[in-house]
């Protein structure tokens, strides 16, 4: 059972919960693999609200969205196991089928190709509107080595690429 | 008098504020100008706690911005006069003062060099870390054109600037 939701009058949980940790499930390749994340905005553009995530050029998960440009958030909402947003916060999907390993709960979706985890039940289904790699050139935070260090090998920066992706259903598994 | 407020916890509050319309006030060479807007987010990136406004080439208030990269955010809460949402969604600040013509009341920041508006109580102060013109061969959205057209003198789009403002103090106005 699905409840129905506005994601704005739980803008609240939903951002509370981003700041703890949430889940950023992707498919791609009939594979389907979900990181923790704890940045991103939940908002409104082209008059249509959006929840925009930001991803590493390095993530297995960047792979999965440049390939199927859908995605789901998973909040939670209630009891739940933290040690799920600790492990899905560690582990390379390349290296762990984090899904099986956890044995998660794969929601059908309702609109998208993307399944949601009923273990962290509030679920916005979002479809990619819009992407752009941020330019570290105009960032203007103090600690930008922390973020960006240069890579030990190739001397490179992990940038981030800010997905838009337009939450086309929500609400929360019951 | 001013209630400081944990942003997360009202983010319900200010996106549904947002959804009806807040103001963005801006300061630049002695001058206040503020303006309606009904798109934005709110979210965390670089472990802080953003506020993101979209802003068109052709707006005065991003003169202001790119002059001085702070603003404030003024969001309803409790009774207001909704004419002044409509009088500042439709009105140039290069044509009239609009904080004079509606006899809105400033309010000292507390951080930034922006003030807020009194009449829409709940206030974000933000301080630009970060800016991204937009990309609109990216953007997979319908109806483009409804939001970018041509113009009719230059042929030129009126394209959005993304100013991602770290929200350094936040509170209530009363």
């Amino acid at each position: 059972m699905k409840k129905e939701i506005n994601v704005l009058d739980y803008a609240t949980e939903i951002m509370n919960g981003v700041k703890n940790g949430v889940l950023l499930t992707t498919k791609a390749n009939g594979k389907v693999n979900t990181m923790t994340i704890s940045w991103g905005t939940l908002g409104i553009e082209w008059a249509r609200p959006l929840f925009t995530t930001f991803v590493r050029d390095s993530r297995y998960t960047k792979e999965f969205l440049d390939a199927n440009g859908e995605f789901t958030v998973n909040i939670p909402y209630g009891d739940f196991d933290k040690q799920i947003l600790g492990f899905c916060g560690t582990k390379s999907g390349r290296d762990v089928d984090k899904i099986k390993e956890l044995a998660l709960t794969l929601e059908d979706p309702e609109i998208i190709s993307v399944p949601g985890i009923k273990e962290l039940p509030l679920t916005l289904e979002c479809r990619v509107v819009y992407k752009q790699r941020q330019d570290l050139s105009a960032l203007a935070v103090d600690s930008l080595e922390e973020y960006y260090p240069d890579d030990a090998v190739t001397g490179v920066k992990d940038v981030h690429t800010a997905y838009y992706g337009e939450i086309v259903k929500a609400y929360i598994i019951e």
